[in-house]
């Protein structure tokens, strides 16, 4: 086991980290001084494959327990899985001293979240993510929310957890394009903060993708640990925070575009991310050699690259325009001078389709 | 014009307070640097009275606006609400750099300043509230609320405002019976924290009844100024801010067991007051006197001041045992040591009813 920390003043807390930590869960709420009740918001397919073991820890070192399910899947990202939490909360008379348990993925993190950042006006809670991409993503940083059924993540908070456990074993239950996605976000935080990292996912793909123990758990806790950094200088996303959307206004605009049914999310920023490069490259930023190794790093995690040659990109780029982050009509790149570095530039559509063009 | 500073750090923010303040909203807000859009959160009835000359302020000072109207009353606090303004914000595509302003009473300031405590994960706000009651207590302090329907204020965000303006002209079109149940807040700051504001009243509730302009001035001031002494010391309810709960415990239940039809909330806090400075006498804490004084201003405000004799005090005393606040059966008091001090103390409900007996 491991502990990385997120360094937040009074919103400071840690991520726990290793292999078979979900029977431990007991000891390590009770170890960090976690008292009250307990609820733990899962969906149906994570429960039947964690819940028992984690409540069994947790009733061992002396809690009391609750289990809320919400549906499965970004659908049920809303207000209505907000109301169940809610309701049950209520129902139970769980007070302000109680904590949450988010066990589950992305979304559950993030209702979960929301949920804890509102009840009582905000109550404790604990992460347990269970996929690659909430581990290395959703786990730092502390931005919760729901969906407006108008747009992804509009309503919500910051709510920093109160402690982060991460079991590395829940990654073998996780379909292998699942865990392909998660390495997007994993690879980009080499790409835009540590050129030394990036060379040891190079290295250590393949060791990566057959879950070897070691490379996993040095990926996901160098991955915390970028991320955290970025977080500790700007918490509430004022500026540098945004360099954490490298990869993500192509991302973003293609899932939208598909309308988030064709592609997961760390698919959509790994083809975003060579469009950041390309461009980047094309500003003279970084060397066609730079390019090529983040191309190739991509797709020896087996991510897409392209995008796909069915979408117009005059399309995709008139929605960005519409985003709620441009501005006059111009957007935001997060670009890479190099590997380990970043910049902000401001494009117009024309410009984007003229330099993400292919060559004759 | 005056300013009541209310100091809080990063999230420190001013009261800004006088006759005809409405008028000038704009300009008020354009010299505390608020830009981005301005999204005016009112109900039909307080829109109909001030909307238009708050919006052709705001329009003078430059700023585009849009305005929110959900329907009036507390039955309306709640997720229904928060959903008009959120679709609202939404198609009006407004950013994070956009402003909300509350006007209205206490309903429209908890459910706006929640609103923009989750909107984006957090936009500014400016509280112009309208009534009395909005005016001393809830424009102080950062709790934003809406209500579950099991409880009241179960879901909320601590979420301070960017600026308030007290316009004490709309007291004026302030029906008497809301004027004197704002008029208990006031009396509570005095009760808890200043005897020197205590006597003001008691020598002014005359003039203050009859709107006397500076008398009315004065006192919504040093009650705000008191309030914001108390946050100060413990923005989060932590300790210390639970002394402005002075009078709410048997409040809360009146208004509970009554179905939140019966009572106005300062006319249940009123009774409230007179019963915590019963307890506090029967305990030796404050002497028959000063118990005399504080029945006699609540009276002379017009205020309630009895249990109602169709009310058993054994059934109101049960239901606060089932409280969120009670601790193992027993419910904490805020009791006052004479004027303008409290300290607090636990009851058994049978305590309770024995204490607040009439006697033979």
């Amino acid at each position: 086991m491991q502990t990385v920390s997120v360094n937040l003043g009074q919103r400071s807390y840690a991520i726990e980290l290793g292999e078979g930590l979900l029977s431990r869960v007991g000891e390590i709420l009770k170890a960090r001084g976690i008292g009250g009740r307990v609820g733990i918001v899962s969906n149906p397919p994570v429960a039947d494959l964690y819940g028992e073991e984690v409540r069994e820890s947790l009733r061992r070192a002396g809690y009391e327990t609750a289990l809320v399910l919400i549906p499965e899947g970004e659908a049920h990202k809303d207000t209505a899985s907000l109301g169940l939490i809610y309701d049950a909360l209520v129902e139970q008379r769980f007070d302000r001293s109680a904590t949450l348990i988010a066990l589950g993925g992305g979304v559950i993190g993030d209702v979960t979240g929301f949920a804890a950042a509102t009840f009582l006006r905000g109550i404790d809670y604990v992460q347990i993510p269970t996929t690659l991409l909430a581990q290395v993503d959703a786990s730092v940083g502390g931005k919760t929310a729901v969906n407006h059924h108008q747009g992804k993540n509009l309503i919500g908070a910051f709510h920093q957890p109160r402690l982060v456990v991460i079991d590395l074993n829940t990654l073998r239950t996780l379909p292998p394009r699942e865990f392909a996605a998660g390495m997007a976000e994993v690879i980009k935080h080499g790409i835009i903060e540590d050129a030394g990292f990036f060379g040891f996912l190079e290295e250590r793909m393949d060791s990566l993708l057959s879950l070897d123990a070691a490379a996993v758990e040095s990926a996901v806790a160098a991955s915390c640990r970028i991320k955290a950094a970025v977080v500790e200088q700007d918490e509430r996303e004022d500026d540098r925070r945004a360099i954490l959307n490298f990869g993500h206004t192509i991302g973003h605009a293609l899932e939208s575009f598909t309308g988030y049914e064709r592609f997961l999310h760390g698919e959509a920023v790994a083809i975003g991310m060579i469009q950041a490069a390309v461009l980047s490259a094309g500003r003279g930023l970084c060397s066609a050699a730079e390019l090529g190794r983040i191309e190739a790093l991509v797709r020896s995690a087996g991510l897409p690259w392209r995008i796909p040659g069915d979408i117009a990109l005059e399309d995709l780029v008139a929605g960005m325009a519409l985003d709620k982050k441009s501005q006059a009509g111009k957007i935001r790149f997060v670009l890479c001078e190099g590997i380990g570095r970043t910049r902000f530039q401001w494009f117009s559509p024309a410009e984007i389709v003229r330099e993400l063009a292919p060559g004759p």
